[in-house]
Order: structure tokens, then C-alpha cells, then sequence
């Protein structure tokens, strides 16, 4: 996409206002008490499912970058409570890791271009070693995020096991997959696009490959999104979006993160682990659900690791 | 409590074996297809809550002990994504903290006495620096914890706008608080105990009156628990359990932690920032909803910070 | 002192570009064979001095600010070296600290003005979340702080136990002492200065006090440090200079630091315990000796922890 | 070498007692005055020489194992001083990483077999959450280690570019070495050995290869230094000893430092870069100089980073 292509798809979509000047939540603002209330009323089987990768030292950092797997340290173990008594005892455990170590929501504050962020903050004024003075990951964590799931299973679209590398979901397949699976798109819906491509992780357990060139959606895609009106887009790859040399050498590198993020104040939810999930939906047909996915609020942060919840 | 009243009580509670011996989700294991079907047809208004406090360098931690408030540290401000079209632009961060930091689940492996965990698990083959090797928090996120969450609002009950600091809530406050709110416990459903004491940080701004000396759930209430087949335990105060020089120095400290987490295997919620949610639920009469709160699966982690959400 | 004054001193001393426009080594330009084989020739009783503070948790941070205390994180213990011999075991480390946390050297990048960091560097193209591209401590830690070390004991001087709290060291003051002590500062040497403010610490165990207003070098004495062609200035206070109210409300914060590390690129130790050492050079009337304290090479650091050591 | 010969050796060799039942210094003992003014006495011609590798994110860790290079986070950058005067400036920094990280001593707690520490020291009364609660690296670094160095070059000695991967060195070719270089080896010496395996890493970069098998000395070679009464040895490979297959599966793993920090209390330094003070030394004969190598203290800690200073 050509950066005059790109500005005027983005001056399309943009956002900002729309929710006041104040507003820090984007495009959550779809998510409405009736929204909720149809994603509860989508519950029939009480099957539950969680999205979220494990963090550990195993995680998928491959390391070669600044990003890397959580160091977890026992601070205590063994310690009694109280010496006099010493049968009874405690551990306690510290964390360290980046807040985009594995399944992770980004913050509306994570990426911006032309030194503006998304609702027209000025990067210069709210970024610092402090994190984002505005438009950090508890914004979106109060409420946490929670709202009609919708599968989108591409890979189960397309008949194959594996998507070419350098696929990129069009918004024909987008609206395939919501014919091929008899559901529609509603205002407020989070949608979960499947790829396949966590399992060079899950299965494969090849951590350069999980981060390398990827299928993923085209940054028009965003266009989709916004006509829908959806809350937030997750996805089981790295970057919701396909990440390609193409991609990341044009005029506007990461071009869909860059419209929904920045444009539309639209969170994006990376490395959720479908496969489980989307065995249940191809058994009984349905593919929305009750979805929870409160990031926790890391003030000023940039993002925040998050375990799913996928009620059917 | 003596300590052969406790074993006796420890005995009665047990739940060792009940779910299989290799069981590390406890009384998880009574949430069931029914208790989330029930639970989502508790949505009638579509409000959300979320229960999470902030976690950032204000958090509720007086640093007086091992724990801290977490240290964010951003790693990228302004970094272009690709140098040659350097408009577009990222950042990122890293996270400092204690699992334990502000609000938060226990794993069933964070205490036990005599040196044997949940499910006969023996401490020394278990605990390490790399964590517990059983009995992590990885184990009640897969799947999380969602089920029909009940608020049990004690200092509406005592109409009060303070326990007294040494109060010990018994299980005839419990039933009296079901009645008065017109709720009755059901098998795999999550309590929320609001006793205020959380004010003591979020309105007061005092850490050590939050940290020190607070109302409580007695000990005796872990009895309460097993015979309504609760599947967790949560609360607004520092440890759920009343935290009391005579309970630290008895024979078996933080009894109840004791009870519940290694003999009942039953998960604990603390700091709960329920006064908002408690509101709403004293306004329309209704105290039962749909509560997600999904721990991050940290592998062999003693605790998880949460983002918990109250669906009404 | 007026900006105006503050400016005329700092033109004064200014030594950008003697010695090249790419120095990054400031004053420890001074040092030279010479200097090295006169400090070693001071060496007479083979005495051995440390003059670090001990990293820990109980550090002199009072961990209200940004910085705080060492945090040391055993990462293996009793770990086996190889599972099939289990009898040989080790125990590995993690440490999470400040590099400002306790005896330390200040880094010629860490702090500037106008925009401008020492020999001309500008400030936004050198400081980043990557720490200093320029000016960092390892440019002073290749080779380490070796020299001649003088010790100028104010508090002796002032014939006291304790120097008022908001006492400016003056150039007499400075003067007095090297009569006093019989002693002629040389190019090249390193100097210490003896406040007994860290007693505030290490003897009344006083955080805050410690952390507080404090006695030490007025700014003008940087002229004096100028005119002896000295390599550093070191101290037992928190920050070589006198803190006050009235010093960080002026024109120049933090002036002296400004003066010596901005413009002079002269390095300054913190926090250096220098009673010990003190009561010897009064036992044996020699106040000069062997100083060796190498900053740790952390690459783009804005300080380093030291361990100084004075051999006489 | 068998466990019988081990044991053997180790009990010629164990110093427990030697310095009284609390030593806490080992061989660092065998340090005196004397020692240290000798040590003075070799400055001819006041070259100084760091050793130390820098740290920092390309360090030497291949972060395969536990350990990992450097994480520096700046938590300050262009922070005013006081926001009333913005133009004074300054920036910080907090430091994450192992303590064994790169150029690095080993304390005396790093190590042990059949469950007791040097001096006789029970582990698990000794080694927890909180390090070596004896025989941490503070008593290593109060004073620091100061001595007199001699350089011992393996690899010149055998006219080589490059040792064998897997030689060991041993005793006769320590006293070739002395031979050769005109030097005597002298109660409270710190020698360094020089096997040529850094540039590995500092020439090749090839972080795999240099923490793979490589030469150094043979755990005969404590016998040697024993007799020496040295007062700790360095070397510029990974683990000053020979790290070989076969040292790694013997009865006995690590047998070197075994023998060293558990049975002699002898301190090791490794990843000391001697390439530069190597060239010196045989550009003018002389292998002897005075060496300054202050652990910073950190309490409890298993080992300390260090910059170490040669002096001739």
C-alpha cells in the first residue's frame, strides 16, 4: 500500500472524537449493555475454553530481538509464617517480562506515526520512560474487556492445514468464513481470526519460524472491521496482521496495526491459541460465544499478557 | 484455634484424592457445564464491572516486606519500525513485580504445613527456584476461573461504614448475609466477601493500616465453604482471612489460608475492589452474576495477578 | 548562584574538546604514568581500606523516589551439576538494582543542561531507552579509576561530630584542609571528601535523613577541583555537593553536579564510607594513598556500583 | 579423577579451621601487608590495564542456560531536576542480570558437595532465597582483592594461536610458565591464567564455542596452588578450570572448583580479558604487577561482576 493509499483508507476509519476528546477506549465504546447481554444470552453448552498461552522460560521469544521469555524468581520458599510455629509455611515468586511476551493484548498507546497517537495525542507529550501518560493498557482494562467472541477460522476455510507463509486474509475471505460458518458480524463483536500459524509454536515448537513471515489479515482488512463496528480483532499469530519483508519495508510498516490502533482506537489481541476452541465450533456449528479478556491494568502500560475465556 | 482443633478441622475439609491424586485445580472441579450455564443466565442488566486494582508504582504495597509494587520499565519510546520510513513508530516494556502484588489469585501452592502441599503433595520434591513444580497457578487458568460469582456484603450487613479492625466474620454472618440478600449458594460457585477494608488504601491512601491489623473471615468459615462446594474464595481485603496478632502467633497461621488452599484445594481472591460492583448489586437487589477472573497461566507461579469481571 | 553567575563559572571551567572532540574520559585525562607511579609510591604501611557500602535490601534508599534497593534473586540452589552425581551442587544469582543505588560513580552522561551533555554531545541524540550511545560509565571504566587518592577530612577540619546540616564546603574549607593535613594536591589525583553525613546511615541507620539536606561542596569549589587538574571528586554524602532547599530551587539545580560532570567531565563517587580509612590517615598523619575504584563497564550506564579500595 | 582420588586430594588440600572456625576469606588470608607493599613495589611503569568485559545486551551468555547478559532498563531520561527550571537535567538506570554474567568472581558459597560449604559449612542452613547467608561475596569484597597479579601465558608458552579445545593444563606447564617468564610465584599472589579461549568471544563472537568445551587447568593444578599459598586464581576462559566432557561427567564435577572455593576457600575469577596486559608483559619481560580487583559486595550474593585493574 502506497502511503498516499494508506492515508486516505486511514483518514476513512479514523475515530477520534467520535468518543469525545477525552476518550482513551476506543472502539470498546461498541460494547454496550445489550452487547453483553446477547453474548451471555450466546451460551448453551457451559463449555469453556481458555486462549491463553502459558509464560515461562519456554515461552515463543525467540530472544534475538529486545522481547524475551518471563524469569520467574522464588523469593521465598519453605518460609515459615511464623518461627515459632515453623510446620507452616509460604512461597512467594517475582516475574519479570515484557508485557508482549506471549498471548497479550496492545494498548491503544503501542505504535503511532506521524507523532500523533490514536484521538490525536501528541507522542512527544505522553510517551516517556514513565510509559504512556495517556492511552496506557488500564484504560482498557476498566472495564476489562469482555463482549460476543466470533471465530473466524480461515484455515478451515481455505481446506488446508497451513496457510502459505505470505497469505493475506482478504476481506472476501473474511466474509467467506462468516457465510461458510452461518454467523454475522455484530456491533461490538470481538473477532478471533485463526491462521494456524501458533502452531509453528504449539506444535512445532519453532520459535524463529512463529516469528518470522506469517499469514495474517491485509491491512484493508481494517476497513472491515470498522463497517462492522467491532470492539477489538485478536488473532493466533504474532501480529494479528501478516507480517511480510513486503509489509515491513513499505511506505507504513505494520499498516494494520497502525489503522486500528492508532486511527481507530481498535485494541488487538496477539498470540491467542484457537485450536481447542475452534475444534468445538466446527463440532456444533457455532462459532460465537461469551468472550473475557480483561487485560490487567498495568498503568501507563503498553500492553498486557492476558489468559481468554471463551464461554459456549 | 489449637492446633488439634485445627487438624480435626483439616481432616473434616480435606479433599485429598476426591478429584484423583494427580487433581491440581481442587475445588475448581466444581464448576461444571450447569454452574456456567447458570451463571451467564444471571446477566439481566448487561453492566460490567471489573474488580482489579491498578498495578503500578502507587499499588497498595507498603514495601515494608519482601513485595513491592511493580516496576514498569519501558525498553522502546519512538522506535521506528523500519529506519527508512521513520514516521511509523513503536514502544515497548517490561514488567518488574511480585505475583503477589496487588489484586490477586493464591495457586493452591503457595502455603502448607508439615511439609505436605494439596493433594499429599510433598513440599521438598516440589518447591524450588524454579518455582512449584505442582500445584502452579498455570493450573487454575486452564481453563480460568469463571463461574456465578455471589457477593456476600458484610459491612452492609453490619450497617456499618467500618468493621472494627480485629472483626472475625463467622458463618453466622455468612448465612445471615445470604438471607438478608435474598441469595442461596450453589455447588462451583465463586464468594466475594466484601468487608471495606480495601477503603483503607483506595479512599485513604494508607498502606500500612491496609497492610496491618483487618477484619476477616474466620478460620471456622473454611467449613462453610466445603459444605456449600464453593469453587473459590475472594475478598476486599489483604488476605481474605482476618489477619490478627492471635492468628499469626497461634499454633497454625493463616489457618484459613491453610484450609482452604492446601486441604480443600480450594483458590483464594485477594484484594478485590468490590464497592463499586456492591453498589450496584444493593441498588437492583440482585447479588449473584457471571464473574470471570482468569489468572495468567505463569508456569509453576505461587499467585497471578487478576483483572477480575462481574457480568450483572 | 544566578544563572548568570552559574554560566560565567561554567565557561571557566569548560573542557569540551581538550582533549578531542570524541573524549568521553573527561578529567580521568589527568592520569597519567606519572600519577600512576606516584599513587603506587604513597603505598607505605601495605594497609587495605574498602570504602563500599554493602549491596542489600537494606541499602540507604528509602525507596520513596525512583530508585531503591538491591534486589537479589537466587536463581538455582543446591542445584546438581550433573544429575547422575548429585553430591556436587550450585547456587546461581540474579540481581535487579539501580545503578545509582548506594556507593557508586555518576557517568559523564548522567545529567546535563540546555539540552547539551559534556564535550558538546547533544542530549537527544545520545539519550535513549538504551541508555547513553555517548558518555556512558564504561568509557570510565576502560581502563578503571586508578590514581592518587586525597582525603580531605571537613569533619576533622571543623574539629565536630557533626557538620550542620546545611553546611556549603568552601574552597577555604578546602585550602585549610590540605594544610592541615599536610598535604598538596597534584594533577591527576582523585579527591575524597569527608562530610560524615553517611553516618546518617551506617550509624543511626536515618534513611531520610540520609536522603535529606545534607552538607557537602558548595559549587563554586568545582573551580578549586578545576584549578588542581583533579582527576574525580568523591564523598560520604549522598551527592558530593551540599543538598538544600534553596540549591534545588535555584536557577542551577544541582550546580556542582552540572559543573563537573557537564562541563568539566569530571566523574563523582557517592556514598563513599570513609571512616575507616579517615581514622587512619589521623593515626598516621598521611593523608594520600593508592586509590583504586573501577566502575563496572556497564555499556551506556548512567553510573556503576564501585567497591573503591585505598591502599596506603 | 576418581571420587576416592579426589577425596584424596581435597583433604592434602582443605583449609578449614586454618583461619579460625568463622573465616569467612579463605585464601584471601594469605594477603598481607607485606604482600601488599610487594605488590606496590612492582609499579614500574604506571600502564594500567582493565580486564574486564563490558556488560551489556551482546555479552558473552548465549542465553541458553540460566544465565542471560545484562538488561539495562533507563528509568529517567531528560527528567528535570525541578520543573521550575527545566533546563537542568538528568537520567537513570536499573540494572537486571546475573551476577555471573561476565568478567565475574565466584564466592565462596557458589559451590559445594556432600552438603557442606567451605569451612565446613552446613548448605541448608546456609543457601536460600535470601543467597549464602555465609560465604556471600561481601566478605570477598571487605576490603576487596588486592595483591600483587602474575600473569601466567599458557598460550605463548606453547607457541600456539590457539590451545586444543580440550587440553588440560597442568602443573609442569605452570612451572614452565614461571620459568620461561622469569617470575616466582609468592605467598598471597593472585595469578591469572591466560589459555587464549576469550577470543572466542571477543575476536570470533562466537558465544556457543566459548561456553563449550575449552582448555584451562587441569583440577591437579589446586595442589599447586596450594602449595603457592596463592591467594586466588583467575583465567580468561569460562571457568578457569578445563571444561571437557569428561570433567562434566566424572565423579566429581567441576572438580577444580570444588577443590578451590569449598575445600582451599580460594576465590576464582573468570572471563578476565588478558589480551592486552598479555602483550604488555612480554613486550617488557615482566609478568608480575599490582592487580585491584574489589568484588562489589553484594550480601549473600554467589558471585559479583568486576572490572579488575592491572597496574605495572
Amino acid at each position: 500500500m502506497s502511503r498516499a493509499d494508506f492515508d486516505r483508507l486511514a483518514e476513512k476509519l479514523r475515530n477520534w472524537g467520535r468518543w469525545g476528546d477525552a476518550d482513551q477506549r476506543g472502539t470498546l465504546n461498541h460494547i454496550g449493555p445489550e452487547t453483553l447481554k446477547t453474548a451471555a444470552a450466546t451460551v448453551q453448552s457451559g463449555k469453556l475454553f481458555n486462549l491463553g498461552l502459558n509464560f515461562d522460560s519456554n515461552g515463543p521469544q525467540p530472544g534475538t530481538g529486545g522481547r524475551f521469555n518471563p524469569k520467574l524468581y522464588a523469593t521465598d520458599l519453605f518460609t515459615p509464617l511464623n518461627p515459632a510455629h515453623p510446620s507452616a509455611r509460604y512461597s512467594d515468586d517475582v516475574i519479570h517480562m515484557p508485557l508482549q511476551a506471549a498471548t497479550q493484548w496492545d494498548a491503544l498507546g503501542h505504535v503511532h506515526y506521524d507523532g500523533v497517537l490514536y484521538n490525536n495525542c501528541k507522542a512527544c507529550d505522553t510517551l516517556s520512560t514513565k510509559g504512556a501518560a495517556r492511552l496506557g493498557i488500564e484504560h482498557l482494562a476498566t472495564p476489562g474487556i469482555m463482549s460476543r467472541g466470533v471465530l473466524l477460522d480461515i484455515l478451515r476455510l481455505k481446506r488446508t492445514d497451513r496457510l502459505p507463509v505470505d497469505y493475506a486474509i482478504t476481506i472476501d475471505d473474511l466474509d467467506a468464513a462468516c457465510e461458510a460458518q452461518g454467523v454475522t458480524m455484530m456491533k461490538g463483536d470481538v473477532v478471533l481470526i485463526r491462521t494456524g500459524h501458533i502452531q509453528r509454536f504449539t506444535v512445532e515448537g519453532d520459535r524463529a519460524a512463529f516469528a518470522g513471515v506469517q499469514p495474517g489479515l491485509s491491512p484493508v482488512c481494517a476497513e472491515w472491521v470498522h463497517e462492522h463496528s467491532l470492539a477489538a480483532v485478536c488473532a493466533d499469530n504474532l501480529g494479528v496482521e501478516i507480517l511480510s519483508p513486503e509489509g515491513l519495508t513499505s511506505e507504513m510498516p505494520l499498516a494494520f496495526h497502525m489503522l486500528c490502533l492508532r486511527d481507530m482506537g481498535c485494541p488487538l489481541g496477539e498470540m491467542f491459541n484457537l485450536d481447542a476452541l475452534a475444534a468445538d465450533c466446527a463440532a456444533d456449528g457455532r462459532y460465537s460465544f461469551l468472550l473475557s479478556a480483561p487485560p490487567i491494568p498495568f498503568t501507563n502500560g503498553f500492553g498486557s499478557p492476558v489468559n481468554p475465556l471463551a464461554l459456549k
